[in-house]
């Protein structure tokens, strides 16, 4: 497949993988749906015309939209149909894009353009479905000896999560104020978040119809439902999630934003990158299990620059395929009691830890609760992130003569405000 | 006041009331926004040019909308002025609308409309601020000594609910299927959830322009984001919430539905009803202090018909003052991280449970974990809910010389699919 658009070999947006984002430009701040091609932006409002497929000719308009939702909200097939007409158009072999008019009207730089949410997220879930994730949390607040929970390995445990406060890769944190309690037994107080967190995670988005309300997505049909991944950063202050999660879940030490990179990365895309599911004891039940694979081999890493240099430093490397539960399992999972999803909807992996201790997804992982500082490459050392800290994930597969990337969710940490 | 709209003094809906909705009729499917007086509506899109004061004129596209989500995200200062624009119009000495014409053309019985929920609910919270609910649950699950958790009383411990399944009153709702532990050190089982219940709530919904993320909403502000309150039936599957709940907090034993009543009363009609707020000790922390009355009396209650029966028992009457936690401590405690709150959020108030064993807000509670049955006035005896029953939640403050009441918020138990 030859691209007439230039790119790098390695780049992430090659003509194999084609993700969808919402962007905007000075010249014109209208949000509109575009594809990454290189380091150009595909203007789908301006080709909306020419997806003219059995499943797309009556639905043009979904390229219209601010938002994916709409084009979310099409079936697989009509998915599929959109890719290959874009695949198509970018080919050497198709001269429709290549007019000097066609060009200039359909392609901007991604230099050039602002990157929005890709949905309106209806519902943020986020699971919890890394076994070495909840493995080091567990130690780390019940001890060695049952670190998972009677129901970690038979269901993907979840929370809702707060959507408004999802935000696109580049929007500055804010360190919360919030209660915390230094002193087990004395009581709490009120200030500034002390263990401030990042959390390497990645998240789907949902798509197809809604499911109606009471009517489970059977495990058979979640496929259907899955329309692309993006990168995440789950921002927590853990000391004031500490003090308030119990009994009913992180609440305030969450809600204060969540980073996602602006790309979502089709399915389709990651096809190749298919590899075995995560070897899962006890079986699953009936309404959980499926035995093709839905595990993919995404490499993520997370890199922390401090405030005023140019010197990043890796502090993570993990990879997605470290997950215990399968997306199809977190959404038949979800849907079981009958909850009715939407397109767009977003639904988070939990933190992406691996086996060793390089591949930890938190600084409270890496730094072992503050035990174990990190040294960064400017020779400052962290336990957890200092105010000024930029915080960036990229995610990759690595494929035969390209790559798959997802492009960055970066955030930087701005300090508290005073109370 | 007096209405030129006949109604029953004690009606829920007279003047003094005027609670906003959404409904449609079977002539016009349109969603549109209404006012309830007596057994009327007040059909606002047909009057939406007399909205001619300072803060509306300007702004009369809001009632033209089909959520009230724009009506609610304007200032506390405009909701005032419609509601003296309402209450003047239906007022016996204003003409305006007692022509035939615009009689027929504004007015719909309530008996031909069929409502919808009030506003696209961007999220729900729901929090935990009942003590005697909080207590009596602490009870139950760990024991008389120390049954509320030691950060009960520094916040108001709150979860994120899910948005997608809040639906409207009369919607019926499906037992579902799940996971639960019926024997403790056990293998879990899936199955149909066998110990399905109701939860007595109130909920607010958010207004005022969104607060921008990273900056609290001040608890000296919060009033101007508190736009009116509804009834609420959080159904809760038990023994699926046991078994899932713990470390993050209840998910698919909850987002199986959330029943709302549909008329959204405001604070300006409940004002006349403020009662001192729940004595608090240990004193909270400055950002949720305030010493100005935000509690209300509200009297509720909760009936159960069993199907095809029309034997309705009461089997709790509750008051919404007995939350600990009033509401705009509980949204001051949202925003103190930094979260973006938007209009149409929607806050619960978790069970409503006063001190006595008739006043709790759960079967949870009233069969106190199903060891004492609760007996209805058809014969039969409650531990939890039966297939085929209804539960109906009825709200109401009682005036001088007038009610202003919540209407209904109902819903019927439909059995469990086959899986």
């Amino acid at each position: 497949m030859k691209c007439f658009i230039r790119y790098e070999k390695y780049c992430d947006f090659p003509i194999e993988n084609l993700p969808y984002g919402v962007f905007s430009t000075k010249d014109d701040p209208t949000h509109r749906i575009g594809v990454a091609i290189g380091d150009q932006i595909l203007d789908l409002r301006q080709i909306s015309h020419l997806f003219v497929g059995p499943e797309l000719k009556n639905n043009q308009d979904v390229f219209k939209q601010k938002t994916l939702n709409k084009f979310m909200g099409l079936t697989k097939k009509a998915w599929k149909e959109a890719r290959d007409t874009i695949q198509n158009l970018l080919s050497v072999d198709n001269q429709t894009l290549q007019t000097p008019d066609m060009k200039k009207k359909a392609f901007v730089s991604q230099y050039e353009a602002t990157m929005h949410l890709p949905a309106e997220i209806g519902d943020y879930t986020d699971f919890f479905s890394s076994i070495h994730h909840a493995t080091n949390t567990g130690i780390m607040f019940r001890g060695k000896e049952n670190p998972l929970l009677p129901n970690w390995k038979y269901l993907p445990v979840a929370y809702h999560g707060r959507a408004s406060s999802v935000v696109v890769s580049g929007t500055p944190i804010r360190r919360p104020n919030g209660q915390t309690l230094p002193v087990e037994g004395a009581p709490p107080v009120f200030g500034t978040c002390k263990l401030m967190d990042f959390e390497l995670e990645m998240a789907f988005f949902v798509g197809g119809p809604s499911n109606e309300l009471g009517k489970p997505i059977p495990i058979e049909k979640t496929d259907q439902h899955i329309f692309g991944f993006v990168l995440m950063n789950d921002w927590s202050a853990r000391d004031i999630q500490k003090w308030e999660y119990v009994p009913l879940g992180p609440f305030t030490a969450k809600n204060l934003g969540t980073t996602i990179s602006p790309w979502v990365v089709t399915t389709f895309a990651l096809e190749p990158f298919k590899v075995d599911n995560y070897s899962q004891n006890p079986e699953p039940f009936p309404y959980l299990k499926h035995d093709d694979k839905f595990n993919f081999d995404i490499g993520l890493q997370v890199d922390i620059t401090p405030k005023g240099l140019n010197v990043s430093t890796t502090v993570c490397r993990s990879n997605y395929k470290y997950l215990y539960w399968t997306a199809k399992q977190q959404l038949a999972h979800h849907t079981i009691t009958g909850c009715n999803v939407r397109p767009g909807d977003l639904m988070a992996s939990g933190t992406i830890s691996g086996e060793t201790s390089d591949s930890f997804g938190s600084l409270l992982e890496l730094s072992w609760r503050g035990t174990k500082p990190i040294s960064l490459l400017d020779g400052s050392q962290r336990k957890f992130l200092q105010d000024g800290d930029t915080v960036t994930i990229k995610g990759m597969c690595e494929g035969d003569g390209y790559n798959i990337g997802f492009g960055e969710c970066v955030g930087s940490l701005l300090p508290a405000i005073d109370m």
